[in-house]
């Protein structure tokens, strides 16, 4: 949060708050009719796109820490957790509607911040911010992001569509958000073990001195920040699926960790799956950082989440194409129901997959 | 929150939960293609029709307490709210999406009743749930929830079309939601000053005798109640407009008052208004318990919420149509935008008119 420059809420007040922030922001798709200022948004889509519709709700201090992350990475985010849901339909963002409830302690300021950082990545990926509403909330912060995209008719990917034989197939690498949110947890509990400590000895530095003793030291984990902290949806795979005339005959953005997401494609097409450990993508970082940690590296790709991948399913025919594009490993295959889903590990022995996931409700 | 029959939400978790929710859910609607159970829903709608959305985030203890609101109540109204934006665009709601972060004190059964009021608002108003989500809390409940309708090309009614020598109309009548919200208020105070008096005199009831002796009398006010917990979008208004084949100029839901919701259409439209003090519709319940309170139940009908009428402007040459539909009252009419916004008092004196709605970020 802001300490300086700050200006309350309550001088703008909710309206006047709203327009502040969205004064600046001017629908650029053609499908917007109306954004930002009235009951609703309208909206108009040629009648033979389908329209795709998702709804985060993010709550401080469950999806999100304030003590590490700044409020314009956090919108950022925020935007491309719902970006990431369209492009896993196999569609294109194009509308979003922004709601949030806010704590006393928060100023016009850090929503401010919060709104570059949405700003940015939604002009990224062409979308319009068509509706934006705050209110107040008697304790932490919460998002609710409703992102509205299109798709032609008949092109929509769905989670049921995987067949036996079919190609397991998922972007970039797995694992290093999860191994980002480690780091940046370890560094919280060090900087708070330092501050007892200081105040253990009588010393009381400033605010500014604290947090200038406690800068860690992330060279050469710089990836693993940027995977937790700045997420990007994947709509280059989108197109480059789209070039090569691939169509996948299921997809989800890994959100939740690979094991999950690979367990809703089987369950809902009713099949089964073997993936290999050795083909799951990892990054360097990620290895070391787990290694560090001493945990096994396979488990964090697995069951560490908000990677934002894309996991998808392809015929086997498309085996050629798909192996020539940039960027997507080829971890396993669809089999019948009967098999289960399993790991099939370096040493060749194969164990039944199990979402771990991160589930919160379970705890 | 139900005290028997508790399951845990952690014997289910997240996605068992919302499966376990949504299982009886099939839509209805042709523009519905897919429902819940994917990263996104699915819908299409013909070229010919605009869509609007609309997104609203329910905060506990901000706008509602689970004191005296029963969670089916909850679910019903939180679902109003949002169909009642769509009418007040001069649309028809078609599809919803619910996302719900949940504290640790809620079980299976409170979201089950959650759920059926939701269930029986939408059904009332032919709306289809096509998206479910839940997360966890770390305190109080949050509800956010998108709604999506339609409306014919040019049908769209916003709120920035009054024009001078436009008529004012409101339906139904002001100021009873807001009268409920005081006589909840007021029982909860005599309940908890009872409990603590109980509590002092070293009388220690069970928690079922407590709630019994505190049962209070609502006898002839039970219209406020139903106002408060029970509010109706007004889709019979829309339908009776259009079979009267009477367009609305500018139109919006009174959700923050009359007098905030007045201001916005001018200040969109560009416009000043009159209302006469002694047009405004209030109910007999409402005047008694304003009494009661003694507060000016004018003041009441112009700045109490969650009225949820609809506030319109139409053409004077539509005055005989609107003079003959039910449940309509015209209170003024639209001015220049030099005279401002003003009410005439019923002894002929003149105010200007304040947004001193329900605005709690202004606290």
């Amino acid at each position: 949060m802001q300490e300086t420059n700050r200006t309350e809420i309550s001088t703008l007040g909710e309206f006047g708050l709203i327009k502040h922030l969205t004064e600046n922001i001017h629908p650029k798709n053609h499908t917007t009719i109306r954004g930002v200022g009235d009951d609703c948004a309208v909206l108009q889509y040629p009648g033979e796109k389908q329209i795709l519709v998702t709804n985060d709700l993010l709550m401080e201090g469950i999806h999100f820490d304030l003590t590490y992350v700044p409020l314009k990475h956090l919108g950022y985010k925020a935007a491309m957790v719902n970006l990431s849901d369209i492009y896993a339909m196999n569609g294109m963002p194009k509308q979003m509607v922004v709601s949030l409830a806010l704590g006393k302690r928060f100023c016009v300021e850090d929503m401010e911040e919060f709104y570059a950082g949405l700003q940015i990545a939604c002009d990224a990926h062409g979308v319009d911010i068509v509706g934006g509403d705050t209110t107040p909330s008697l304790t932490g912060l919460a998002i609710s992001i409703t992102c509205i995209g299109e798709a032609e008719k008949g092109h929509v990917v769905y989670r049921n569509g995987a067949k036996e034989t079919d190609l397991i197939c998922v972007s970039g690498d797995l694992g290093a958000a999860y191994m980002g949110l480690q780091l940046l947890e370890r560094e919280k509990t060090v900087f708070n073990q330092q501050l007892r400590e200081n105040q253990r000895n009588g010393q009381h530095a400033s605010r500014e001195e604290e947090l200038r003793q406690a800068q860690p030291d992330f060279s050469g984990k710089e990836y693993l920040l940027e995977r937790q902290l700045k997420p990007e949806a994947r709509r280059d795979i989108i197109e480059a699926l789209d070039a090569s005339q691939i169509r996948p005959t299921a997809m989800i953005d890994v959100s939740d960790g690979l094991s999950s997401e690979l367990m809703h494609i089987c369950s809902q097409s009713g099949v089964g799956c073997r993936i290999y450990e050795e083909r799951i993508p990892l990054d360097y970082q990620t290895a070391v950082m787990a290694e560090e940690l001493n945990m096994n590296v396979t488990t964090c790709a697995l069951n560490g989440g908000e990677d934002y991948e894309l996991l998808f399913t392809v015929p086997i025919g498309d085996h050629e194409k798909i192996s020539q594009m940039k960027g997507i490993s080829l971890i396993g295959h669809i089999t019948k129901p009967e098999l289960g889903c399993a790991l099939i590990t370096r040493d060749g022995n194969e164990f039944e997959l199990k979402a771990q996931g991160w589930n919160p409700l379970k705890d």
